[in-house]
C-alpha cells in the first residue's frame, strides 16, 4: 500500500511528485532542491517536519500497481453504475493565449477600422467549441477556455487585449497533436485575417497513458464478482497511476461522484456505499494479483 | 462663449451635467443634490471652493449653439480632411450580461454533459460582431464588448460564470431598438439552447440627436471659405451639444486627433494647426450666425 506526496503539485510545482520520484522519472536530489514560492526547499521541509527519511525511493519495485479515485466527473453518474474500469489517462496540452489588438472608442471607431482583440477571441472560442464537437479528432475530444479576461476592460472602450487559455485533452497522442497543428494553423490565419496580434504558448504538454489490459480485465471480473456495474472510462485527470504505468502493469478504479462528479471543490462527495464498493473492487483485484507469479 | 462644468460626469455621475442645467433639462436643485462617492454634494463643494452664484442659469437663452470638439476616432485622419461638419450625435445604448453555466473539471467532463458560459458567451460575442457589420442595422451600426471575464478563471476548470458589456450606437433610433429586440431575442434563444443562463440589464440608453441643417451649411461654407477640406460625420461619443440641440439650432466642428484619434489616453493630440483650423470654422461661423435675426 502506497501513498504518494503532492499528486496535485500545489505548493511545490510537479504534480505527481512522490510517484515520479518512486518510479524514477524525477531524480531525488532534484525533487529535493524544488522551491515554493517563498523560496522554501522540499528538502528543508522535510527535514523540519521530520520526515527527511534515508530509505531508498526505487527499491520497492511492484508487481502491479492498482490504484482507487474518484471519477471527479459526470459519467458514472448519469450511467448509473457503481464502478469504473479506467483505460487510461488522455493526453493533455496547455495554451495560453494573447491577443493584441488596438484599444479606441467604442463610439468613434468604425467596425472597418478596428483591430479588435475580442471579436478575434470570439472566433478563437468558437474554433475550439467546433474541434471538440465535431468528431474531427475523436468522439473523447476535449476543449476547455477557463480563463479569460479583456483588457482595459471599459464598457466604452474597444479591448487592447484578450487573454485567454486552452486546455485541449484526447485519448490518442496523434489526435491531440492534429489538433493542436490546426489550432495553430487557425491562430495564424486568423492574425493574418484580423490585424489582431496571436501570442500562443503551449505551457504543459503530457502524452496519453494507456492502462494495462490484463489488470483491467480482472477489475471488471471482480466488480462481477461482487455484483457491481461497471463500465470503461478513461480519465480526464491526471493520476499517480500514470507514473506507475510506465514501469508496471497499472490500471486504476474509479469510484462516481454526487452533484455531477463535482471535484475541487468543497461540494465534492462520494457516499460511502460508493467508496466501499470501489474499494472492495480494488482489494479484489489486488488479492488476484497478489496469487500471479 | 460657454463652458460647461462636468461633461465627462467623472465625479458626479451625471454627464452633460452643466449643459443639462443650463438648458433646462435637469432642475438646478436636483444638480445641486447630485453627490460624489464620499457623499459630497455639488451645492456644498461649489460653496466651499467659493462657486455657488445667484445667477438664474436658464437666463440666456443663445440664438444658436456651435461646439468645437477633437473627433476621439479616426475617421478624418485616415480620410485626410481637415474639419468635420458633425450631422449628429448617435443612440448609445449599454447592457451588461452575465452568462451563468455549471463549473466543472475540464478533463473529466464530456462536452455533451457542460453548461459552459464560455462556449455561449462566443456565440454572444459572434452574434454582436455580426450585428455591427452585417449593414441589417445601416452601415453605421457599432458595436463593442469592452468588459469580458470568465470565472473563477482556472485554465483546468470549465467556468461557472462569464460577465460581458455591451456598447451598441446607431444614428438611428429605430434602427438602435431593432438591434436591441433582436439581440434580446437571440440570447432568449441561446439560452434555451444552451442550458446556461442569461441574464441582461440595460444600464444606459441616450435616443440619437440629429443636428441642425442650416448651422452644418454655414460650417460647411465657412470651412470652404478657409480653403479648408471637410467632410460629414456622425459623433460617436456625446457632448454638450446634445442638450442645446433640444433647444436651439445647434451644429459641432470636429478637429481630427492624431494616433488614429486615440481619446482618453495621454497620447491623445491634435495639431495646434489642426486646432487653430477648427476654431477658424467654429469663429466664422459664429460671426455668420450673429448677423441673423
Amino acid at each position: 500500500v502506497g501513498n504518494f506526496t503532492n499528486e496535485e503539485g500545489c505548493r511545490f510545482h510537479t504534480d505527481m511528485l512522490g510517484s515520479a520520484v518512486a518510479t524514477g522519472r524525477l531524480p531525488l536530489d532534484e525533487a529535493w532542491r524544488l522551491e515554493d514560492s517563498d523560496g522554501r526547499s522540499i528538502e528543508a521541509e522535510l527535514k523540519r517536519i521530520g520526515f527527511l527519511g534515508d530509505a531508498d525511493p526505487l527499491a520497492m519495485r511492484p508487481h502491479a500497481y492498482v490504484e482507487c479515485h474518484v471519477e471527479q466527473g459526470p459519467v458514472l453518474g448519469h450511467a448509473g453504475v457503481d464502478v469504473g474500469v479506467v483505460t487510461g489517462v488522455q493526453a493533455i496540452s496547455w495554451y495560453e493565449l494573447a491577443l493584441t489588438g488596438n484599444a479606441c472608442h467604442a463610439g468613434a471607431t468604425p467596425m472597418e477600422l478596428r483591430r479588435d482583440p475580442a471579436a478575434a477571441a470570439a472566433r478563437v472560442l468558437g474554433w475550439v467549441q467546433e474541434m471538440a464537437t465535431s468528431g474531427t479528432y475523436g468522439e473523447a475530444m476535449r476543449a476547455t477556455v477557463g480563463s479569460l479576461r479583456a483588457l482595459p476592460g471599459a464598457i466604452n472602450v474597444v479591448p487592447a487585449r484578450v487573454e485567454a487559455t486552452v486546455d485541449m485533452r484526447n485519448p490518442s497522442d496523434a489526435d491531440l497533436e492534429r489538433a493542436e497543428r490546426d489550432m495553430l494553423a487557425f491562430l495564424d490565419e486568423l492574425a493574418e485575417g484580423s490585424g489582431v496580434q496571436i501570442e500562443q504558448r503551449r505551457i504543459a504538454s503530457t502524452p496519453a497513458v494507456p492502462f494495462d489490459a490484463h489488470v483491467r480485465e480482472l477489475i471488471a471480473a471482480c466488480a462481477d464478482s461482487l455484483d457491481l456495474s461497471h463500465r470503461h472510462i478513461l480519465s480526464g485527470a491526471g493520476h499517480d497511476a500514470q507514473e506507475w504505468a510506465r514501469i508496471v502493469k497499472t490500471a486504476m478504479v474509479f469510484v462516481p461522484g454526487q452533484h455531477d462528479g463535482i471535484s475541487h471543490n468543497p461540494r465534492e462527495h462520494s457516499t460511502p456505499e460508493q467508496c466501499a464498493a470501489g474499494v472492495n473492487v480494488l482489494l479484489r483485484t489486488l488479492l488476484a494479483l497478489a496469487e500471479e507469479e
